[in-house]
């Protein structure tokens, strides 16, 4: 694998122009790594560009460089049609590129670089590692090959992408490595803290506001394995909150003790939109998926209609059923 | 410094009995910090005890040793009058020992470790560092200088004194070492998330409760840079909660988009119980310490006696003075 990583950076170090480019809804550890990569490119004197098919989130604006990212028509719109090399990053298909798909087939070179669980199978040169917390632990180390001291920008893309792909830290896929690297880029000039305040510590009043009515209403099953709760339009206007201020409330009902499967029922426009979260052997997608919906094991959701209780009480019966298929209730 | 730690080495290395002393209402630093410290006593042959004037709180009853943790009648009954030396953890002054006091004045040596922002003034050894992120860093170096190996224990309880004081490597007190210190412990065997969902992923239903019911309440300066919110006995009830439910309400304040300083008001028997968090500049110790309350830049608090809405008001006062002081408010 080392071998491979070795490849790129020399196929890198021997490129004019590069072009780097974002998954479509890309998350800190893209945007991180892929800024950092050019930085370090661009010490190197490359012409080297970062695309986003989705731009750039608000809240990692934060990021050196981040205003720099083009869009997909921004780049056709100056590209010449010279690119010795297009780098992927966590794009598993060519499809997640989006509008940059049709840039990534003229280049001379595609370098392919990913730690998600799917292994990709194109590019040229393709590095994975499902082993690492984040890609920007993958390339902390390219950037070493390509003979680049990390510097304050770079420590802090390369801090952002750690951060948020281990929920700073608390996720199980941090490794005594990660911590390291963490320590490493302190050293060069990010503190992890700054990152946290910019991507977690930014919650607005009404969130906390609709969070607190929420928890105030929070219904928990006689044997504690179920709780849930419900967000009503009238709820959202008492507390002055959008409805993506209530985003995150089911992480908390997913973090009380004993508690197996989470929902919040949450009234919109189009119905009753239902949102799960299992742990300990309950599954969220089998809920989903049996009213049309879908996810994976441990977070699924779906939207019905109906009236808030008659929603609140067909889902209750299937999760039981849930719960019972599993083994995980005796009733 | 370091002179000291190894003073403090010998003289432990040199004792037969110690019994180790958390302060009152105590944390997972403290807890922690003990238990780590006693089972490397407790390798060197030593007849080691922890004693905490308010016992264990559940969330800490994953520690392993934890369950050997004394209260102070129940070291009275067993206490023969022989001890070498009590070791002082986190109490900045002999009244936070609780009922332990007493028996600390009978020792023969007392050994003070503190990393709070206060200097303690008194023991026969004291080492005092302001700069680490937890005492947890502390006694991992005091284990080095005793000669004992860290095994998974010591490196279970060590982690969560450094998880609990740093909001699992979220505040601004953690330093590189500190990260490597965490990613040492890793390979002795423990890994971060397994504290977090034991300290954090664990909420009880009454601690969610009353949660939802300080939010709920919640309130913010007209410029959006203090954040406060009261726990009264009455709400504790409703919410079915005891008063360590209400552990990390102040975290929630705190995170929310322009405050800088966030306070939770606290009826309890000896009056109202003021948190104290702070960011970007304000100071929390400066603000605990003007009440006779202590802290760190980032986390003090104390106690004031008065009618929750006096203490408020008080207590606000003082909160804009130092905002105004810091240059960190207009008005």
């Amino acid at each position: 694998m080392t071998n491979t990583l070795q490849r790129i950076a020399t196929t890198l170090a021997e490129a004019r122009t590069i072009l780097i480019i974002c998954h479509i809804s890309p998350d800190g550890d893209c945007l991180g790594s892929s800024l950092a990569l050019a930085f370090a490119l661009g010490r190197l004197g490359k012409e080297v560009s970062v695309g986003s098919p989705d731009g750039v989130p608000e809240i990692y604006r934060f990021l050196p460089g981040s205003e720099r990212i083009l869009r997909a028509e921004e780049w056709g719109a100056r590209a010449d049609g010279e690119l010795d090399v297009a780098v992927m990053v966590e794009c598993s298909t060519l499809d997640r590129a989006g509008g940059f798909k049709d840039f990534v087939l003229q280049a001379r070179r595609v370098v392919n670089l990913d730690h998600h669980m799917t292994q990709p199978n194109y590019g040229d040169l393709l590095y994975w590692d499902p082993q690492v917390s984040a890609l920007g632990e993958i390339v902390y180390d390219l950037i070493h090959l390509l003979g680049v001291e990390v510097d304050g920008a770079i420590a802090t893309c390369l801090m952002t992408a750690i951060v948020t792909d281990t929920g700073a830290f608390r996720f199980p896929n941090v490794s005594p490595r990660t911590l390291r690297i963490a320590a490493d880029l302190m050293e060069r000039g990010v503190h992890p803290s700054e990152v946290v305040t910019q991507v977690y510590d930014s919650r607005s009043v009404g969130s906390a506001r609709i969070l607190g009515l929420a928890l105030t209403n929070l219904k928990v099953s006689p044997d504690g394995s179920v709780a849930w709760t419900v967000i009503t339009q009238k709820m959202l206007e008492e507390a002055g909150a959008k409805p993506e201020d209530a985003t995150g409330i089911i992480q908390v009902l997913r973090g009380i003790r004993g508690v197996k499967v989470a929902l919040v029922f949450e009234e919109n426009a189009e119905g009753i939109k239902v949102g799960i979260r299992a742990r300990d052997g309950a599954r969220a997608n089998v809920i989903a998926e049996s009213f049309g919906g879908g996810g994976h094991v441990g977070a699924g959701g779906f939207t019905l209609q109906g009236t808030l209780e008659e929603v609140v009480e067909r889902t209750l019966r299937r999760v039981y059923a849930e719960l019972h298929d599993c083994g995980l209730q005796s009733a």
